[in-house]
């Protein structure tokens, strides 16, 4: 392989069935690449056992658990899993940080822990949607619920950087998220927000609406935390409903469990390509590092596919990129 | 039939295949409700054959069209079909209005031809989303891009008086959306408007997220036009997404296609239930008369099911549920 070396801290208590899954995710993403090394951050009696060549074990004392109020325990629990893993980032001893662990208290730990990059006024959270015609970044998914139109034009570079390292398209098409196409529609936010990504997002394109999402007609799609959280979960319960409602369906009778026989690979296939664990997590866009945040229910899989993200987004260059975006345009905070 | 006699104007010229997609439509509705009478408005020689005992053709000489200025075209065009309809509410030869035609021209000639119930601020548009577990309403889906607090006050009383009267519950849940479940979470609007909501909209069971919306959990979700508008246009893109994808599964192979044959019919069933069509339309909330907009896209039974839900709503007594509600709450325009 000639892939750089890269090492990945991860927190090993994060997410719903840690530390199992974690560590299982980390061998898969070993195994895929092989110039992956991991920081294995955790309690001494999960982390030790596991040290290998390529996994350094870190101790790290305590655990910040999903109900906790995120400011508060990342500032209280100064050893706990999360704080020291982005503390690695800081320090350069690790390139990148995964956690599947609460999202408030990573976002909080790596905005203290890393910092945030220069001129960038708000960190936001981005995913990559599974499109039809093409996976897309949305990019704010729930981190600033409030915006003003100047922050969605750094969420635009911030996205556009993303779509660049992780979807690999060199001039991405970014649009914003409104409710019709022409510049004029919208809310008043949206309005001033389209005149602002116009004139100082590269490959800036336009409105595009709900539909687009799941359509995937652009490469980035920028949005105010609110909405774009509000559009990530209807996108992710409808799915949920209806292959529920399609397993019914294939289960009904006798002949339609023969007959699904033939159909179940393919919808797996098709439910794979749509699963968002696919993309592996949600990156923290804005801070000095690279920190990706996993949904707690992440299985092995997501797990490897997060720190693979990880490692790719070091690779790619995602912070330089992003600070090279915000510092070529007006808004610095 | 012990339903009570009622009498809808019908915009023939309004959707993409007007007039005769609407006059299939005005068929089928005569067909299944015994009490109900159309008032048919557009041009003569469309409405005037279509005469008979329970048909009344009223002419209107102009069409606005789909691409026209809503509030342009409403105030030139004074004997377009859409103006002359929602006329014919005012002056009471009608007791409701449907169209398939322009949402806004509809919302313009609405509001200024029936004018707004006393205390409403902002006339709302609402939808029949069919969730898994049931069927809500889901209000604002595009009239309003910024909204105060206490207009999603208002909007929740709406909505709540449109589910009792479509939905058929009494006492229906009426929740916020948001991005969290907790009062604190989520936008200043969301955050404001939660204590509102709660201390004066009957039935409010407190925030919803993105997911309850296609999983049905509650019978009213209340949110500003701007972020319903693209939860609904998300769902409405992931539904014709995966169908369509779904649908290259069934047909990849020899044996797939045999095995489609049991299962078509199924997927058939469910993606009817889930068609927005089903129930019929759009309802304009706050203006004084009953106004039911259709897709463009509607076919014969969209419109039927549209002029279904014109008849219910008017027997239901909405307008007057709408008055009763908003007079009991502080917030008077």
């Amino acid at each position: 392989m000639s892939d750089a070396s890269v090492t990945i801290a991860v927190d090993v208590m994060g997410g719903d069935d840690a530390p199992s899954v974690v560590l299982g995710g980390v061998r898969q993403a070993l195994a895929t690449d092989p110039s992956l090394h991991v920081l294995l951050v955790g309690p001494a009696d999960v982390v030790s056992p596991e040290s290998s060549e390529r996994v350094t074990p870190v101790v790290a004392t305590q655990v910040i658990a999903m109900g906790e109020h995120p400011a508060n325990a990342v500032r209280t629990k100064k050893d706990s899993s999360i704080v020291v893993g982005c503390r690695l980032v800081k320090e350069g001893r690790a390139d990148g940080f995964f956690s599947a662990g609460s999202t408030g208290a990573c976002m909080a730990a790596a905005t203290l822990g890393m910092g945030r990059i220069t001129g960038v006024s708000r960190p936001a959270i981005a995913t990559v949607i599974p499109g039809a015609a093409r996976p897309s970044v949305l990019v704010d998914i729930g981190a600033n619920a409030d915006v003003r139109p100047d922050t969605l034009v750094q969420f635009g570079l911030m996205g556009r950087a993303y779509a660049q390292v992780v979807l690999d398209v060199a001039e991405p098409r970014v649009a914003l998220l409104n409710i019709g196409e022409e510049p004029t529609k919208g809310s008043a936010l949206a309005q001033e927000a389209h005149v602002l990504l116009r004139d100082h997002v590269r490959g800036f394109v336009g409105n595009v609406e709900g539909r687009d999402i799941p359509a995937g007609t652009v490469d980035v799609v920028v949005t105010d935390g609110f909405t774009g959280n509000v559009a990530l979960k209807v996108l992710e319960g409808l799915a949920v409903t209806l292959f529920a409602q399609i397993k019914g369906v294939l289960m009904a009778t006798p002949l339609t469990k023969i007959a699904a026989m033939a159909i179940v690979p393919g919808l797996r296939r098709l439910k794979d390509r749509i699963d968002p664990d696919t993309y592996g997590g949600a990156p923290l866009l804005g801070v000095n590092g690279v920190c990706i945040i996993g949904h707690g229910s992440s299985n092995e899989r997501a797990v490897a596919n997060g720190i693979g993200v990880a490692a790719r987004a070091v690779r790619g260059g995602l912070v330089t990129r992003i600070a090279e975006g915000i510092a070529a345009q007006p808004f610095q905070e």
